[in-house]
């Protein structure tokens, strides 16, 4: 029954998501010998004012965007 | 102390989770003998694209709406 | 899908959990018209030196046990 | 690696959350000895309708707005 | 800076973990194009008495161990 | 109502955990602007293997111990 949830930078898209939930479970149903209908993926998804690595808030630090620095903007 | 979280797919009423609080604090005071003030209740909400069981994004699986399939919509 | 994550003082008996594990499932099955076999109940239990309020360590403030102040200790 | 998640209601201003961000990365690395960039902050944000004490939703104890009760009301 | 955190029933190896914890960080890694040490992965166990289903404890429906239903016990 | 959860590995001492535990709640309560005794701090300790960044577990990354490389053992 295991829950896997994934704590990330809002902003991914849909397709991203549902290509890595695929792959998450695939790894999960392999490595842990459990049936895929028992595994669970949550993406909780977080602003970048609200996630602070070092004392500083990732807005700051990052700029807008997600995944490596600035190299991938919010969809407009 | 206990502290109680709900993850749920998003769109419930207002009046729906006042119910389900309600009732699952008197639940709770009931089983474990503790004082209602001790009792924290949660609802954590996710989209049905940040949910995936079997692998499959629920926004797939289950189209919009939330509970049994089909049966609701998210409020117009 | 609803997951419930009850965190709670460390202590109580599998009689209390299996009673409150029920009781919770059957509240949010009828609150929120879903399925039994999709609600998930977990048990998070904290040692009370691992849960503070005000500042202080509830094994400070409380001392062993759980529920209500001194009426229930750690079974033996 | 310290991971530190504050759940709280939604309506903070980024100011508050730089400065508490900052204020609370300070202490974890004083008190436990850890280095800064080891040190991960998250606010989790939520709407008083999804936050219940004593089985009352926050929306309907203490209507709009966070902190102390009515002190402070969402920004415009 | 994915943070992954998965819940399953306590009793994997230690081999297991490791070998499911370096999986899961390059199909993140791949997926989200982010950089392999912003990801963190946590493993937060329990106990069948502190899982339910359906109502019903994992510790009473499927017993000691882990995994498909009595397939796997706890290491002796 | 502020619920402020610290993830970290197992091993700290209960005075530091106290120590903690107090800093904490003051700075929440000084920035937030909001009532000790709203205010619970929960530690959410995790033995090493359960712990991985970079796809590498803790217990292989840095043995036994908490806080700097090597800087601390369990007590004994």
């Amino acid at each position: 029954m295991p829950i896997i949830t994934i704590r990330l930078a809002k902003g991914r898209s849909v397709e991203q998501k549902r290509d890595l939930a695929r792959a998450i479970t695939n790894t999960v149903v392999e490595k842990l010998d459990v049936n895929p209908e028992w595994v669970t993926v949550l993406f909780d998804e977080f602003d970048r004012e609200n996630w602070a690595t070092a004392g500083e808030l990732h807005s700051d630090k990052y700029g807008k965007g997600f995944g490596k620095i600035g190299s991938q903007e919010y969809p407009k």
